[in-house]
């Protein structure tokens, strides 16, 4: 039989990962990373701004050739491979990631009149300037005769694509004006690759569109003039700049153009399929299908299920779109706003005084700076292996600590962004093992909750499968979680999902695979490793998960009383006016 | 007129102090601190019990001596001072500290069959080894015709006189049998100078009596027999090993007997008044009188008011007993379990990478252990200089944290020792130097819980003086209390204040004064600087403070609902069984 392989590119953050895989064994036979050049680490910021995030869409368009080739140089080597066997090119990116475009479908910033403005380059999903316009787009959505919010959760964010585009015209008029339409990062890219970017032709993702867009079937698409009007004059004649339709990733938007071909190396006329969003390729590379949650889990996580077919919307779970993960399935996406981000937190807390007291101490006369600043850097390296060496000697329980691990506020399922994180049990014979130990528990805690949302309403978990570089490199961790959950702990085999993924929507696009599924038993896979629940273990988290719930609701919600939902609201109020 | 001078000799946890005050100007014309030499720091430990403490009685003897002879020999280079002037001695002592006797009033220590025994030693007010009788007193009490614990706010603790008993009667039967009596060490200490240690005629202390003994005229002093019985068989017989009657410290116990007035260089017959506890004296030496709050402000706080008279008692404050502080007035003692603790806590937590990374890193191989040794010493030293410079320039309510100041539990108004800290508003930019800040703040909100405890029952607080470690050397942490309570803060003048006031009443016994308050006239006083509350920055504590008052009752009683007090208790439940 001839080989083929497919291409999968992975736009993340701060850099572009190219991947080439054998569509047979589904054996990974090249890859290349190019980070972003522009800004820091990818990312252009704005010293008086911390919620500015913009990226350079010149940098999406040298990665692809860099990471493309690299990628291809490396399959090189092994035996049989060739870059004429490529038959396919799926592309994911982060989102929501908008580029104001001109008449052309170029960014506005490739244009002289805009070069270096960054409202005409792409608006990074991590964006937090258009907060003042998410909270208009919610409350102008809740009083509207549709509620646009209702398939995202209720609550329209300020990361998402019309937030932005408002934004951006009420801070820079003449880019908006300028624009002919707004291109998701992921609708973006495989337009360029099949050398059609007219912006009334660009196939726009259905994920993209059903998860952060409003988009959605029952109102005919996009939120209508009407609405967006009364949010602003100034939106006046947007909705025509959009679309309609979108088009779930198994579609070709079209073969791979002459030139790009001849840039990458490739075989002109391959399929190039419709791009998503990382996470949700992500979890078809891991292997995503109904029964199974698919955790991506990073700094924050996302939580993918798929389902034929749903009978009601599901309280608190931020996106329910048709064909946004799988063709034919409705796609649900959750997740917790800080995993891994908490402890990278609290290693910044406890390695605070070897940056701040050692160097002020005489220390800096008798080491020189680089030798100071080298050996700094080295005890801080330790933190995770020490304090992890430490807490896994403990009993389950016995630190009598509870935490709270909303301290980037709670995205499933209370959908609430303004939420803080909390402690409770210290004493004075706390130690850091001991709240480190008690961080990760609450993540593990509000995994659960998500689990539960789903089964409550009739989504059955019956596995789950993890991902990303928590559930690759911290066995402790996973053990945590499936002693908190009282499940096993799979794990994806590959350790680029997100890349996998697109490379296998590539090969359905291409023809490779009649569907998703096909080329997910091909292609998808899990690690020999399960961590399995203790049972002793389980028993005690079941009470202690149970007052993580009384928490939970005494703080996020009016459940047991308006009182301390009314002190975490009023905290974030008061220091919002201290700051201001 | 002819100079007069009262000694005054304060026994705290690790040394003694004895200091010579001149009675016409308070001036403190000699001092001497002499650290107990037995056990670590004084205090004979138990590694296999974190509870133990126990204090060398002969340390007590050898430290009167030693202390007392070096003030005066510090008095002498005084322009007029002559020991023959000094015509009072008054002791204060910790407590509860109870030391078993045998016939002669000698602790049984002192015998050759008990030498090097420290259950025949004195038992050190922080032993907590009795907490399994302390709960069997509780429970009895509230079940007896009488509760015996309601003038000491409804719990009786194991730190305190009949729980030690109790606790040597179950272990060490043999010493327990021996004794003839059991002594407070504030009784001891007179008796001893006095000469005559008859343990039917040591006068005893209204304070340790009424605070830690459940004495009280109204069921005719210390409990009953048939109370004392109900409790164990091994208690028979011990009441009558006790005494009735008690004594106010104005009292004077029988002049210095010719022994101890050789040893010490002093005038044989001088007065030496009954002993008290150390912060009810220190409450003293710092001017209580009617509407002034003395706080005594160190590891925990002793916060003292005294009143005419009292026609109810105030719900959650310890003690309430008459003549207790100052004689003829009601003394009420409250309190926070831990304050200056909860901030040496926070600083090991965030040195600990300091203590427990840096050494394992290259760095030991580059500097020998103690030039690193030395440098670690001096980095960990300046944590409190920087956070508190960095947090002075915050505006009050920035950081959105609050935290609740349990982590000793709640002494005043829970009475609660079984309640832990809590710190909610965590993000991630929270920063070490907010935390910092966010746990003075709450040891100020639990301040203020108790002055308008004070006020809700009748005892209005017209002002509060300060005292001991925090109010010498914290301006910025005296600032934030005046803000949060919105009163001044005034700072008692001497800073050995309890010394002070053991002088105080050394002279009222020796007649120099007609009673406390004219003394309190002559030698008591404050210095210049008094922290004002900011009106704006108390505007916003006020916000505060009723958010801390919500976290406060959510967490630590059933008034909003019994969810969160039973995820508190239950979290020290799951603690205990872990770790047993």
């Amino acid at each position: 039989m001839d080989k083929k392989y497919s291409l999968g590119v992975d736009y993340g953050t701060n850099s572009v990962r190219a991947l080439i895989v054998d569509l047979a064994t589904g054996e990974e036979v090249g890859t290349c990373v190019y980070a972003y050049p522009s800004g820091k680490d990818g990312i252009i910021l704005d010293d008086n701004d911390a919620n500015f995030a913009r990226e350079n869409p010149m940098d999406f368009v040298l990665g692809m050739e860099v990471s493309v080739k690299g990628a291809i140089e490396q399959a090189s080597s092994v035996a049989g491979f060739s870059s004429g066997d490529i038959i396919g090119i799926g592309i994911d990116t982060t989102g929501s990631t908008p580029i104001p475009v001109g008449e052309d479908g170029m960014p506005l910033s490739f244009q002289d009149r805009f070069k270096g403005n960054p409202n005409a380059m792409a608006w990074l999903w991590k964006d937090h300037t258009s907060h003042e316009e998410a909270e208009l787009i919610n409350r102008k959505a809740h009083e509207y005769k549709i509620d646009y919010t209702k398939y995202s959760g209720g609550i329209y964010s300020s990361e998402w694509f019309f937030s932005k585009i408002f934004h951006l015209a009420n801070v820079d008029p003449e880019v908006f004006n300028a624009a002919a339409s707004f291109v998701e990062h992921c609708d973006w890219m495989p337009a360029l690759l099949s050398g059609n970017t007219d912006p009334k032709q660009i196939k726009r993702s259905r994920c993209a569109a059903g998860h952060k867009a409003m988009w959605h079937e029952e109102w005919g698409g996009l939120p209508s003039q009407d609405f967006l009007s009364s949010l602003s004059p100034k939106l006046d004649g947007l909705y025509a700049k959009l679309y309609t339709d979108t088009f779930t990733s198994d579609t070709n938007v079209g073969g791979l153009c002459a030139e790009w071909a001849g840039k990458l190396g490739l075989r002109e006329g391959i399929a190039v399929s419709v791009g998503a969003f990382d996470a949700h390729m992500g979890a078809v590379g891991a292997g995503i299908k109904p029964g199974a949650l698919v955790k991506i889990m990073g700094t924050s996580t996302c939580d993918m299920m798929v389902a034929p077919e749903l009978h009601t919307q599901i309280k608190g779970i931020c996106g329910q779109v048709d064909g946004s993960v799988v063709p034919g399935m409705v796609g649900l996406e959750a997740g917790q706003s800080a995993v891994g981000d908490i402890f990278a937190w609290y290693r910044d807390q406890i390695r605070w005084p070897i940056e701040n007291l050692l160097p002020l101490s005489s220390i800096s006369s008798v080491l020189t700076g680089d030798k100071l600043a080298e050996l700094m850097e080295e005890a801080k390296g330790l933190f995770f292996s020490v304090l992890t060496d430490r807490a896994s000697k403990f009993k389950t329980g016995q630190s009598g600590l509870l935490a709270l691990d909303w301290l980037n506020g709670n995205r499933t399922v209370l959908v609430d962004p303004n939420l803080s994180g909390a402690i409770i049990g210290l004493t004075l014979g706390t130690k850091p093992e001991e709240i480190f130990m008690s961080l990760i528990e609450a993540t593990a805690y509000g995994a659960r909750v998500i689990i539960e949302r789903f089964e409550e309403y009739g989504v059955k978990v019956d596995q789950i499968i993890t991902c990303g570089g928590l559930a690759e490199k911290n066995p402790f961790l996973m053990q945590i979680y499936a002693d908190v959950t009282g499940r096993p702990m799979k794990v994806s085999r590959s350790s680029q999902t997100c890349a996998l993924g697109a490379a296998l929507f590539g090969a359905v696009a291409g023809g490779a695979f009649a569907n998703v599924e096909q080329a997910q038993s091909a292609i998808s896979g899990l690690k020999d490793v399960v961590y399995t629940p203790d049972p002793e273990n389980s028993k005690t988290y079941n009470k202690l998960f149970r007052y993580y719930k009384t928490l939970h609701d005494s703080l996020g919600t009016r459940e047991y009383s308006d009182h301390l939902y009314e002190v975490m609201k009023g905290l974030l109020e008061i220091k919002r006016s201290a700051r201001a």
